[in-house]
């Protein structure tokens, strides 16, 4: 795992906290909590406080009032807390949230609201409330106060050691689908589910933890379904083969999608690759730091439009990557955010032909001053298998 | 996939919404939208209307208001959703539980309040108040209440066709494990993640969908951590080796741990071994209708702690499987709901012992008049390997 610097990431975040009239933020969103603490379990809260004292030894148990940033999680996981959050007390209780705010010598405290449910935050509350009468064993009263997405927008720009992650992620997949194309399985009379198979199987050899989401393998009519899991349908000759697909590695997501024709592309198919790469390099070129996910989406959408097939591109241009293969910025007709350096997107425009066929074409990269570094190093030409 | 009852489970969860005093329920959680529709894709919603009319056309295009129960997803699933859930009429709209709760002339609808985040709420009820001013439009105010697990406490008790489903995921986890160590790749020098993807590509070459979860495999000293992820560590002679894994088919998850030793056990490792089998045949003969959770964990816990480990027993023993490989009910001490015949469950004792090593048994199986039926047929036995 690289050396990603969770220290400053809670410095920077909780130095926002005081200009959102909070004095401490209860982050449970899993992803958050890994972000701000290296924490990979399945369980977690970290309160995060505005002001630390200046030093705190992380080892000292955690006492019925919180003397510090505190990281909660249950028992099965006391030892991996150790090891993957060794710079903050550890507190092991459950429910982690409550059991944090109870804690908590806080008067006003920010909660995400995109994380947590009407029924948690229904038992957070009568944590809080039960404070105001506590007497001698609480100082104070607690108010919660949604925030939203505080941590996701310090996630949606990218640290180098990040956009190295993303780079060996991106590399694992170019290297499995190659691997893949070169062994010949893609072929007439094997099904998609097989080649889905071996495609995960070859990432994990390549050293992903997981693909990135369930990976798309889509033939003939099927590749005109943009989400289409892969079944007993069996390839055959003149199809187009659609694979979406990732790499997890160190809990960063890849992401890419090619389409490929078996034998030689009729007309139709061709037309239709020749416009999607057309739009996909249009999108590619669109990105850039201020520009808007508008604006993006439309110069790649355009395209397609131009060439009367702006009914058959039915979802937006593309979205962030990180610790979540779907995360911010958005690039679609509706979003209005800009792009900042540092940011990390796909650009993965489609058409799609209900009942003969469809082609999407989607990389990975990084927003940089220049303009759009690309990640994926697959080629973008229609390959015939 | 099976003939899964989907109308008739509709059916039985709205029979409930009147005396909730619910004119509907908004069905967000995705895994419930399966439960009642099954649908599979990653967006949708059901509204699910406590009296639908005698017929409706499925087919129809859904206007403005509603005319009976309406399934909801977005143009990504056009065609996947006409497939799975051709008996319900169809909206692709975006976002889902919005685009329902707008056109629905009801006055009380009942949204699930361990689903809908605190944010999500915000927004839905922004459209209820939006109705109450809306005039021509809008025939009525909406009420938006909050419930709990209504449709989970349905899921909670299998059907016959839901338990051989379960039966064949614990099948395919059960072959996939035998000729895991019928490979021999189980032995010292080779690395915990190389033995997870075999494990992991033997269950999806024998059919499963995916692993039921990430699947454990810890040797030696990682043996006493409970969750512990597939490292690159290697396996020595005489270490535990501990494996908990499932698998998924057809949307069900079994769930077994089995811990075998490598080449002849230490005395420690058998009376650690043999202390949890007891354990464990103690939690399954306590299985039955009527006992509670809390009785269940009990009876195999009094096992652990009467032999002096009671504080290396660090989880609850068990928990329901099915569309989550953790739902209702639960086996742990703080447990009150009592077992009812069809319910589908794991008993999982466990003695870690920190730096040493660590002995889990788990087994899947059904709550049954007679008692609790096993679905797991791996032995339990100490194997050496």
């Amino acid at each position: 795992m690289p050396a990603f610097p969770y220290a400053a990431r809670r410095a920077a975040v909780a130095a926002t906290l005081a200009d959102r009239g909070l004095e401490g933020l209860l982050v449970t969103d899993l992803i958050n909590v890994r972000y701000l603490t290296g924490f990979t379990g399945s369980n977690a809260a970290l309160m995060l406080l505005a002001e630390d004292p200046a030093s705190i030894d992380p080892d000292a148990p955690v006492g019925e009032r919180l003397t510090g940033s505190t990281f909660c999680t249950d028992g099965r996981y006391v030892t991996q807390s150790a090891a993957q959050v060794p710079d903050l007390p550890r507190l092991i209780d459950r429910p982690s949230d409550r059991a944090l705010l109870r804690r908590a010598q806080l008067r006003r405290v920010g909660f995400e609201a995109d994380a947590v449910s009407v029924a948690a935050h229904d038992a957070l509350q009568q944590v809080a409330s039960r404070s105001t009468e506590a007497g001698p064993d609480r100082a104070v009263a607690v108010e919660l106060v949604a925030t939203t997405r505080v941590v996701e927008g310090f996630r949606a720009v990218k640290d180098e050691a990040e956009i190295e992650t993303l780079r060996r992620a991106c590399a694992v997949a170019d290297q499995a689908f190659a691997g893949l194309l070169d062994s010949g399985v893609v072929r007439p009379g094997v099904t998609e589910r097989t080649i889905g198979l071996d495609l995960d199987q070859r990432m994990r050899t390549l050293g992903a933890e997981d693909p990135s989401f369930e990976t798309i393998v889509a033939a003939g009519a099927n590749s005109a379904i943009p989400h289409h899991r892969p079944t007993a349908a069996v390839l055959a000759a003149g199809d187009f083969v659609k694979f979406d697909f990732g790499a997890t590695v160190d809990g960063y997501h890849s992401d890419m999608t090619r389409t490929i024709v078996l034998g030689r592309p009729a007309d139709w198919q061709r037309e239709v690759f020749d416009l999607v790469l057309a739009a996909q390099q249009a999108g590619r070129d669109a990105v850039a730091p201020g520009r808007s996910g508008g604006a993006i989406d439309a110069a790649s959408r355009a395209v397609i439009a131009d060439a009367g097939y702006g009914d058959r591109f039915l979802h937006g241009l593309g979205h962030g990557v990180g610790l979540q293969v779907h995360e911010a910025p958005s690039l679609a007709a509706s979003a209005t955010g800009t792009m900042v350096a540092g940011m990390c997107v796909t650009v993965e425009p489609g058409v799609y032909l209900e009942g003969r066929g469809g082609v999407r074409i989607e990389d990975s990269g990084v927003v940089r001053p220049g303009g759009f570094e690309v990640l994926t190093s697959t080629g973008r030409g229609l390959r015939q298998v």
